[in-house]
């Protein structure tokens, strides 16, 4: 299997595993090593009462985003910290994509940049995060 | 109505408008005047695939805490940036209570610290909001 | 020695020990655990092409304050990431306050948020800053 | 003049009006529209007392790098928040190079990377810097 090959099927196994991915209806679309596209639906439920999509529901695409590219290289990672600058609202019905691409990796840390936008290229938002590798592994050999 | 009477008057519309508030069963603590504490507990469509609490919805606690504790003054203010530290991990069934405090203003702009905790305190995540105020009213004079 | 007498002595010896402290015209108003305020006056060279303070001067400002309150346990702490909000212009020859709070410690990791104002109490920055311990003490028994 | 013309005219009247340019010896090597890469040779005044360089004077380079990238189009811009991560120490007499890229335009707001490394390419900071636009040139026609 090849590197690519395996951050994809890391993903896959992610999602599978977490509560969150059927709950927001996360679907993959690249995962590479160092690299996460995924996308998202804006339901009634992500609004605020402004109904535009709420600042957390924004955030949670871009982390989770993060999340399957820093964990790509199948050493388990989580998210220390992360930063998000909000550039444009976003209306139900609108598909989000999270595109994650790893900045730098250096022993245990790693920064990976995030852009959020719409279906149509609109800039909703955009992200860094800092992330910290625990060692392990996300996926065994049999799996 | 006292300022503190208007902010708790403000978060329970802005609680009562958001689809995100019921479907992540948000519950107000107190709110007044440039102060918001509000309450979620930890269900397992909130959790990654290590069964702790997904980030995205820490963050999301955090950043509806700040939403309320920005608005209280009844001028309209959205996000424009926010960073959050991730400190422990949180489980299924906890109760996460997000305290958000006003920390500084100056014209347009604001900047709120906002704590995670669990409830019996253990310290979850940290959250820094600046946020920009549009204008114009969150609720109005008869409702 | 106190708590407090030693967090001002750690910082005493880290301005002394330091290129920057007198570099900057770095003074000590107050350390104590877990808390330092210290000031800077604005001159010529750490000001942009506008006349007002660099964001990075009025940055490297309260970067020292949280590396003295992140310190003052004598438990040798670097900085890991931190944010910063810029909120109004400094101008020369103005003083500027910096003023660090512990805002919470989870095993090695702690979160101080430091507010930076003009000595008039005009709000100009406001910081969030992520620290890890390194163990070692900061300074010996004899110093 | 073309527009990556123009961009380096801007950067290095900046540099010539700063007081701090000189203050910390900054050097353009590269400036193109929405791009700029600079350099700082780490001196014993930017050292914190690990003789290390301070955290502060890595930010205030990634700042600069920024400062010149986001007013590479001609229009006054000026930061309103900024996030780094320290990922590794510099040390005395290493050259820091900080290369600025813009991520994002939306309205009047922008989103730029800056990536800082030593010389010989070792990781030391990622940045990410959130520029708002105040309108007006940076530079007039004839100079």
């Amino acid at each position: 299997m090849s590197a690519d090959q395996l951050a994809a099927k890391i993903a896959r196994k992610m999602l599978a595993d977490e509560g969150t991915g059927p709950a927001w209806g996360i679907e993959l679309d690249e995962v590479r090593e160092g690299y996460a596209r995924i996308r998202m639906r804006l339901r009634p439920d992500m609004l605020n009462g402004h109904g535009i999509a709420h600042g957390g529901m924004i955030f949670s695409l871009a982390d989770t985003a993060f999340a399957y590219a820093c964990n790509s290289r199948n050493v388990r990672t989580v998210a220390a910290q992360a930063s998000i600058v909000f550039l444009d609202a976003a209306r139900e019905g609108e598909i989000l994509v999270a595109e994650a691409r790893e900045q730098a990796l250096a022993g245990r840390s790693g920064v990976y940049n995030v852009s959020v936008r719409s279906e149509d290229g609109r800039i909703i938002a955009e992200f860094q995060g800092f992330s910290r590798s625990l060692g392990g592994d996300v996926i065994g050999e049999s799996e």
